[in-house]
C-alpha cells in the first residue's frame, strides 16, 4: 500500500498511451495528454485493468445511462473501469491519500449533491453522467484506466495490500458487485442457502464472496462444463446443468422443497429469470444482477403470491469495494483462477477481442502494463 | 371496544347460516355447526364481512396458494377473510381478548414452526394451507367469515373503538395491505412522492394511507373517472387518466423529470407494470400488489440499471392491521366513502356479484348482518 | 416558494449586520462583509431566526464538537442555526436552487468523502468542522444566521410555501430533528405507542411529528404544568407529572403493564434517563436527543436483559429536514403555539436571554427580520 | 444429524439423573421423571453441555428475567442452557426432527403471541416466563440440560454434524449469541473495523465469529494474558492489555485517530463501558452483551453527540443459532481451543465450581454424559 522511495516525486510525463473509442467497434491507440487532478482528485499511474463485458458494450454501442444523444464515439473517450495501479499525485486539499499508496478502484463518485446520494447510494445518483455536477463513472462517462494514467475521485479508492498481485488486484471491483449484492439482500447470508445463475465473472464472484461469508450451501445453475468447474474451484458447493436437470427442481431437492432463501441472477437469459424466482422460497430475495435488452416475461404473480423482493444493481455500492478489497486483503477471496489471459497495453483491442469471444475459455482478461510477465 | 352488558354470557346456538363452496361459480346458504375456538383461539360472532376480489377468484377458481390438488368446492368451504365482530367465546388460555371485544381480523396466523415465522413473517409462512402445523388463513385455507360466527387465532385480532361503524371497520384488514406495503418500501414516506397505479379498493386504500402518514404529492393513475374521483376524495394531490395522456410523462413532469420515490402497482394488467416501473427514479421502490395470471413482458433491464427495488406483497403482514386499526380509531383513514353498497346475509350471493361487475359502480360491497340498515 | 418579480436581481450590499461571539458570555452587533457563495452553495438572505438552546451553549462555552483548541470567541463567528429566508444568489454551477426561493435550512452539509458521508450519514461526518474538507455546520463551526445574510450548501436547503410563516418556518429544522429521531426509531411508527420526556422544544416537536405520523398513545412526562399544556396543544394523548405521579408506573399502567413501544429522552436530566428506559417494553427503542455534562448512572443492565436499543441522536439527519418541511407545508404538523416571543435582529441578545432564562414562558423566541409585526 | 440404528426405538427409561437446585448456591443429583414431548416438542437425550456464567447466577440468585416472586429454588428445577445431543422421541404432530437427529440448542421459544415474537424478535418476548402462554427458556425458566434427557421446542435445535464432537456442539449456542450481536449491529461487518471488550466466553466467541466473517481489524481489550492468548488463538488481529495501555487512546492510533465502526462490550465491568463509547468512531454502533447489577456511569453525552447507537442483547436470536451452527458445520468458526476442563455429570457441581472460579485458568467447562474420555 505503500511506496518505498521518494513517494512524492513521480515523474509524470506530459503525455500517455491510452485507447480511446472511435467509431463504434473501433478503438484506437493514441497518445493524450495527463490528466491533472483537481480537488478531492488524485492520479493513479494504471498498473492493469481488466476487461468487463460492459467494455464491449461501451465499444460496440455506447452505454444505456449516459446523457442522451452524448455518445461517446470519436470523443477521444477511454474505456474502462476495472483497473487498479499507484497513486502519483494527489490534487488540491487531498491527504486521504498519498503518492505511492497502491491502489485498486470502484466505478461511481456521486455528484454528492442529490437526493440518492445525500442517502449514501451515490450509485443511484440523480445527475449521473453531469460531470458538471461532480459525478464521475470512469470508464462510463468519464476518462477510463485502458491508459497509462487515469483521474480518480478520492471516494473510488481502495487499498490494496503488497500481496494481492496487480492482475488479481483489478478483480476487486467485480468482488464490490457481488459484496454489494450480498449487502443489499440483507447482509444476513451465513449459513442460509443461496443460488447462482449464470457463471460469467459476477456470477463467478458472488460463488467465491457467498462462500466466504458463510453462505451454505452456494448453489450454481450454468450451462458451461468449464464454468461449472470454475465455480467448484472457487466454492460452490453444488453446481448444476441446467441442460441435464431442471434447475428449479434440483435446488428445490436440496432445500426440503422449499427453494433458497437468497438467490441472484446474473445471466442476463430471460428464461433464466423465472428459474431463479421459482428457485427461491416464499419470502426469499433475489438480486438482479445483469440485464438484456428485451422485455422479460417475468411471472411476477409468483413474487406477489410468495412475498418475494426483487433488487436490480447496476454495480457497486455503498462502499463494497472497500469491503470486498478486505477480503482479498484478508485472503478469505482469492479469484486468481478466474484470471485466464494477460496482454500488454498495446493489445488491449485484442483483450476485448478474447473476452468478447471467451477465445480459449477465456473469463478474465487482463492488460497488464509494463513487464506483463509479472502478475 | 367492549360490551356493556353480560360480557362473559353470550348464547351461543349450536348451528349457524354460512355460505359454502359448492362446484366452482357456486356458493350455498346453508346451515352448519358453530365452531369451536381451541387454545390461542377465539369464536367471533360476525357484524359485518366485505368482498374482497380474491373472494371472486376463490368462488371461480379455489386458490393458487392451497395445498395442490386441495380445491376447496364442495367441502363445505366458507370463503371471505375482510370482515368484523364481537368476541363471544375464548378459547383454553386465552386472556389477551373478552367476550364483548369488538374486533376486526387480519387474515393470517403462520405455524410459528418455520423459519419464516421465525423472522415474523408469518403471511410468508412456509407450513402455508398446513392447517395441522397451526397455519390459518381464514377464507383461503381455514373457514372464513361469509356466517354467522368464525374462529380466530387470537394474533388475528384488531381492535375497534365504537365510532367505528360496523361496514367502515371491515375495511381496516384492507387498509392493513397498504399499511404494510408502505412499511415494506421502508416506511418514512412522509414528505416523499408516490404513485399509485389503479384505484381498486387496494390502490384506494394506498392513496388514503399514503395520504395521511404524510406523502406528497401522492399520485394515481387510473382510467376510470369515478375511481379517479374517489382517490382524490380519498386524499390522491394528481390523479392521471392514462387512456388520455401517459402517465409516466405526466409523473416526470411533475417530479422535476426524475421520477417518484415510491411506487405502487395495484392493477395487475401487464402495460401498467412497466409503467409504475419508468415512473420510478433511479434507486426507487417498487411495491407489487397485485397480479395477473400470465407472465407480463418486464422492463428488467430498467430495474437493473436504474437500482429499483420491486417488493411482491400477497397482502398484510408484520402486524400493520393492528397499525392501521389505530388510523381508523384516530380518524386519520377514513375510508367510508369506498363502501357503496350494502347487503344481508342471505344475499352475500348478490354481493359477491355487484363486486364482481362493479355493478351500480360498486367499490367495496359488505354483508352487513342482522340490521343492516345501521351501518 | 418562488419571489414573484425580479428573482434574479436582487441587491446585495458589500457588508451587513452580524452578531458575532467576543469573549466566552458576549455577542455584539457588527457590520461584517456579506459572504459570497462558493460552488454547490447559494446566498440567503434571512428572514426570521429562531433561538435554539445550543446557541446559548455556543455563547458561553463553545461548542463540544469543534476542533479542539479552535473555541469561536473574538473571532467574529455568527452563531444561530434555526433561520429561514429567500435565496438572492447563486454559486457557480448551481441550479438546484433560484434566486427568490423561500427556504429554510438544515444545520449539516457532511463533506462527501468520508466513510460515514458516504453512507449517507452526513451528521456523522468523521470530517466535522472541517472546512477545508468541505464540512458545513453553519451557527456551530461555520457563520450561522443571527445575520442578514448566510451562505448555505446547496444540500442544506429545503422548500417553504408560501401559506407557512416567517416565524414558523424558522421551526422547520427543529422538527426536522424530531423526524429523523423518529426515521432512527425505525420509521413505523404509526399505531405504535410513545413516550416522550421533557417539554422543551425538541420534546414538544417530537410530540407533534409522532401525532402527525400517527403514533398512539403518544405520552409525554414533564415536569412544568405549562409545558404540559402546550403539549396538549400540540397533540400529546397524555400528559405526565413526574413530580406528582410515577411516570414509569403510569406509563406502564397506560400500556398493559408492558411499557411503550418508543421512547424519547429529551431532558438531559441524568434521573429522567433511566426513567424512560424502564418505561419502555421489552425489545422496545428509545431516542436519546439530549446531553447533559455529567456520566449518567445508568441501568444498562435493564438495556441488555430487555434487548433495549438506544440512539444517540445529535441533531437532524438523513434528509429529515426536507420531510419535515413537507409536514409543515402539508399542515400536518404546525407548532406555531411553541412560537412565544419575536425579536427584531437589533435585539437578538436579548432573545438569547428570554430563551435561556425562559422569561415570560418562554417557548421558542425568534428574531425577525425587518418588519417583525408581520410574522 | 443422523442416526445409524434403529432411529425410531429408543430405550426410554421412566426416570433419570438430574441436577435441580435445593436452596440458594445448593444443587442436588437426584432421580427425576423423563419429560414428554408434548406439540411441537421433542425429547433429546443429552450429550453435553456447557457451564455458562448465567448458570453460576443462577445457582446463587435465580433469574432475573423470572416471574416475581418465582424463585427457582427448592421446585426441582433443572438449570443449564449450553447442551447438546441426540433426539429421541417427538412430540405429536411433529416432522421437523426425527429420533437420531443430532442437535444442538437455543435457549428461547417465544410465545408466539406477542407483540415482539409476531415480529420474530422471540428472545424479547412479553410473555417471558410464561409457560402456559408457550413460552420456554430451558435452565431459566423451564428445566434445562444438567440432567439425561431435556424437552425442547423443535424451534430451538440446530443440526450438529458428526465431524464436530459432543463438546465443541455444546458451545454452538454461544457462538450464536455472537452471531445475533454481529447481526443487530448491521451484519455488513467484512471489512469493517471491530473492537471486544472482555475475553470471557461471549467475548472470545465474538472475536472468533467476527473473524470469519472478515471483520479487520478484530481487537480486543482484556486484562488477563492467557485471555488475551486465547484470543489471538480464535483469530484477533490485535489484543491490548488495559492495565498497560490505554485502550481507547490504542484504538484510535490503530484506526487513524477515528475509532472503530463497531465495538461490543461482554465484560460489565462499569468502567469498561465507557471505554467501549470511546474507542467508537462517530456513526459507530455498540453491542452491549453484559451486564453488571449496578448503574452504570455512562457517557451517554458522548452517545449523543456522536450519533452512536447502543443494542442490548440478552443472548442469541432470530436464528442466529442455526446460523452459528453452520459455521461450525463448514468449520469456519471452531472454538475448541476454548473447552479447557470436561467432567461425568456426577460431577456437574464441581463443574460449575470451576468455572466459577476459573480454577486451573478454565474458560468453558463441559459435562459429557457417558464416556467422557470420547469429547
Amino acid at each position: 500500500m505503500s511506496a518505498e522511495t521518494n513517494p512524492n516525486e513521480y515523474d509524470i510525463p506530459p503525455t500517455m498511451k491510452a485507447w480511446v473509442l472511435g467509431n463504434p467497434h473501433e478503438m484506437k491507440l493514441i497518445e493524450k495528454p495527463v490528466p491533472a487532478p483537481g480537488p478531492a482528485e488524485v492520479l493513479v499511474k494504471v498498473g492493469a485493468i481488466a476487461v468487463c463485458h460492459s467494455d464491449v458494450e461501451v465499444l460496440h454501442h455506447g452505454y444505456p445511462a449516459m446523457i442522451e444523444g452524448e455518445l461517446p464515439f470519436n470523443k477521444d473517450f477511454v474505456m474502462g473501469h476495472e483497473y487498479m495501479g499507484t497513486v502519483v499525485k494527489t490534487g488540491p486539499g487531498v491527504d486521504e491519500w498519498q503518492p505511492g499508496d497502491r491502489v485498486a478502484v470502484e466505478v461511481h463518485a456521486g455528484c454528492g449533491r442529490c437526493e440518492k446520494c445525500r442517502e449514501g447510494m451515490y450509485t443511484s445518483c440523480h445527475n449521473y453522467s453531469y460531470r458538471s455536477k461532480g459525478h464521475r463513472a470512469n470508464g462510463f462517462t468519464t476518462d477510463g484506466g485502458f491508459a497509462e494514467y487515469a483521474v480518480n475521485n478520492i471516494n473510488t479508492l481502495v487499498p490494496v495490500p503488497d500481496h494481492v498481485s496487480d492482475c488479481t488486484a483489478t478483480l476487486i471491483v467485480t468482488a464490490g458487485t457481488a459484496v454489494y449484492g450480498l449487502d443489499v439482500l440483507g447482509g444476513l447470508i451465513a449459513g442460509q442457502s443461496i443460488a447462482v445463475a449464470g457463471a460469467g465473472p459476477i456470477g463467478l464472484m458472488f460463488i467465491a464472496v457467498a462462500k466466504a461469508l458463510g453462505a451454505a450451501p452456494v448453489i450454481l445453475s450454468e450451462p458451461r462444463a468449464d464454468r461449472r468447474q470454475m465455480a467448484k474451484t472457487l466454492g460452490a458447493d453444488v453446481v448444476i446443468d441446467p441442460t441435464a436437470e431442471d434447475p428449479v427442481e434440483k435446488v428445490r431437492k436440496l432445500t426440503r422443497g422449499k427453494g433458497v432463501s437468497f438467490s441472484v441472477e446474473t445471466s442476463g437469459v430471460p428464461t433464466v429469470v423465472n428459474q431463479v424466482l421459482h428457485m427461491t422460497h416464499r419470502g426469499g430475495k433475489v438480486c438482479l444482477a445483469a440485464f438484456s435488452n428485451e422485455l422479460i416475461p417475468t411471472d411476477l404473480a409468483y413474487v406477489v403470491s410468495n412475498n418475494i423482493y426483487m433488487f436490480g444493481i447496476r454495480g457497486e455500492g455503498r462502499s463494497a469495494v472497500r469491503r470486498a478489497a478486505s477480503l482479498f486483503a484478508q485472503g478469505r477471496v482469492d479469484p486468481t483462477p478466474m484470471h485466464t489471459h494477460t496482454f500488454p497495453l498495446e493489445q488491449a483491442d485484442r483483450a476485448l477481442s478474447y473476452a468478447e469471444h471467451q477465445t480459449e475459455g477465456a473469463i478474465k482478461v487482463v492488460v497488464k502494463m509494463g513487464d506483463h510477465a509479472n502478475p
